[in-house]
């Protein structure tokens, strides 16, 4: 799971808010869990999963004194799930600094990313005392709980279409399920939250897919072309990870370049540095840059077509705002 | 956390149809996150979470049907859990097969472990669908949730108590939140979701904790005592472990043979038999079982007390029945 420093997604408000809740709940000198849970939220990542859920609620006509402890619960559990990535994908850096499981051990990462994901429950209980309607919180504990699946099943897909090359359709579906359903998870629970009708979850849930797409392919596109800031960019390749560009390259190579790019997914035996570089030469020579960028704008088009069906006003306009390059995506 | 392979904890009627529901929702052939979820779930254990949530449900006046898929929930979440915990403590065997991680790899056992936490509160969600009124879903999602958070921060707890002594009160404190919340987790969301009053859950809240002191230090005892099943005895020597018997073997030892315990607990550097064998040997010589066991029969009256204030009937006398020695503890 990505964490992407790009300028300006969440507007400042919103962010400030959900920083100061975070602060409250959590201050600088706890202890025990909830150390490894506030080493993990501060510092700040860009809010995204907050941000979604308070602006898909509002725009569905709910209000962010509601909404907001489910905000704080998002952060949590998106955060939670970076902890256990950072694991699995043996990535040492996350917001620019040690990832938690180098600095407090795996064992306690483990517990830590489980931490995060029972505070985002335990916060979404919250939302009742909050002035949420309880049949709307058990909603959204369906939203909540089946989109964590989703991103599971990504996850253990991902693990499996390691160190070899995948059709491009699988590997589009894989990263909808999980980054499409990473940014449905916010949208969803706000929107339900917000009393959305059946409409506006729909298009929540499309805009949601889509834009995961083509969030995912900037953090693929990220280790190749230079912005990539917080994360090492040799990671994918270190975990054999066939992400778009280098796909697309494959698709567009000859027989030998092929073979030369399969190799650099599947052979541990050569420095990572080295086939990190030897992988970025083949991703320009054929490519793989531009082509990747040509899908992730259509996957763009159809969020902004998506969120038409959204009841009109601001809340919708800074959706929409997401589509635009440079933001998210 | 343990999975105490002891004769009819739950009764035979409710495991089998929890068991039949299981098998509905994760049959044999499943793939993906699901196959590790199935991988989890089955063989069965004794499904004392299913029992408990129906049992304190039923006891409140609640009915089967409603609670069923919380039942589930709750095995899911706590399978979810045995499933973390055997990698944190890198025992490789569960409910007498391979543990998930040592068949499926580690980084895809903490994508299943997550998987089963968020089939868990899925579950949960369910339970509207199946009769229980909203409020009370949200009630018992606060329930689940922030029993989840004392079991892990116990479990942070236990991880940084390893590999030296910590005071007798220190570690039952650890145990309490460890096993009791995890007792508490089903009898909690059951009570809630049967619409318990504030005595009742009272009643439960304690109980939980008492029996599940004592049925820690049963699993405590059973490396010593002969009697653990699908798992094996050196696990907590292995990992350094204070467990019960050693902590008061250690009280009351000699300073020689304190330093010897220490010792044991803290050097990875002779053979985990031999740790073992010379760990036993000094529980033995200083009673470590016999005053563990007075320590767990305090827990166990305790939880006869505590349940006196719930409403008597069949069902008070089966959670009752768990306090008789043997059955769980």
């Amino acid at each position: 799971m990505t964490d992407v420093d790009v300028p300006q997604v969440a507007d400042p408000e919103v962010a400030a808010i959900v920083r100061a809740e975070v602060e409250t709940r959590w201050p600088h000198n706890v202890s025990g869990l909830d150390e490894l849970v506030r080493y993990g939220l501060v510092p700040f990542g860009k809010m995204m999963g907050p941000w979604l859920v308070v602006r898909s609620s509002l725009a569905v006509g709910g209000d962010i004194a509601t909404v907001l402890p489910a905000a704080v619960g998002l952060e949590c559990v998106q955060v939670g799930a970076m902890m256990h990535d950072d694991i699995i994908d043996s990535d040492g850096e996350r917001r620019s600094k040690p990832a938690a499981h180098t600095v407090f051990g795996e064992p306690a990462a483990i517990v830590g990313g489980d931490g995060l994901f029972f505070h985002g429950f335990a916060a979404l209980a919250e939302c009742r005392e909050a002035g949420a309607p309880a049949d709307r919180v058990a909603e959204a504990l369906t939203v909540l709980s089946r989109a964590g699946l989703r991103i599971g099943d990504a996850a253990l897909r991902e693990i499996r279409m390691s160190r070899g090359i995948c059709p491009v359709d699988a590997y589009l579906d894989m990263i909808a399920d999980k980054s499409g359903a990473l940014l449905w998870m916010a949208c969803g629970v706000g929107a339900t939250l917000g009393g959305a009708d059946d409409t506006s979850l729909k298009a929540l849930s499309e805009y949601s897919d889509q834009l995961g797409i083509a969030y995912q392919i900037r953090d693929d596109l990220m280790a190749y072309d230079g912005t990539r800031a917080g994360k090492p960019n040799v990671s994918d390749v270190r975990n054999g990870r066939p992400t778009l560009p280098v796909l697309l390259a494959h698709e567009r190579a000859s027989g030998e370049r092929q073979r030369r790019i399969e190799r650099l997914l599947a052979d541990t035996s050569v420095p990572v540095g080295a086939r990190y570089e030897a992988m970025a030469e083949l991703v320009h020579a054929y490519d793989g840059i531009a082509a990747a960028r040509e899908v992730s704008h259509r996957h763009v088009r159809m969020a902004t077509t998506a969120l038409e069906a959204l009841p009109p006003g601001v809340h919708r306009d800074a959706l929409m705002d997401l589509t635009v390059p440079g933001r998210l995506v």
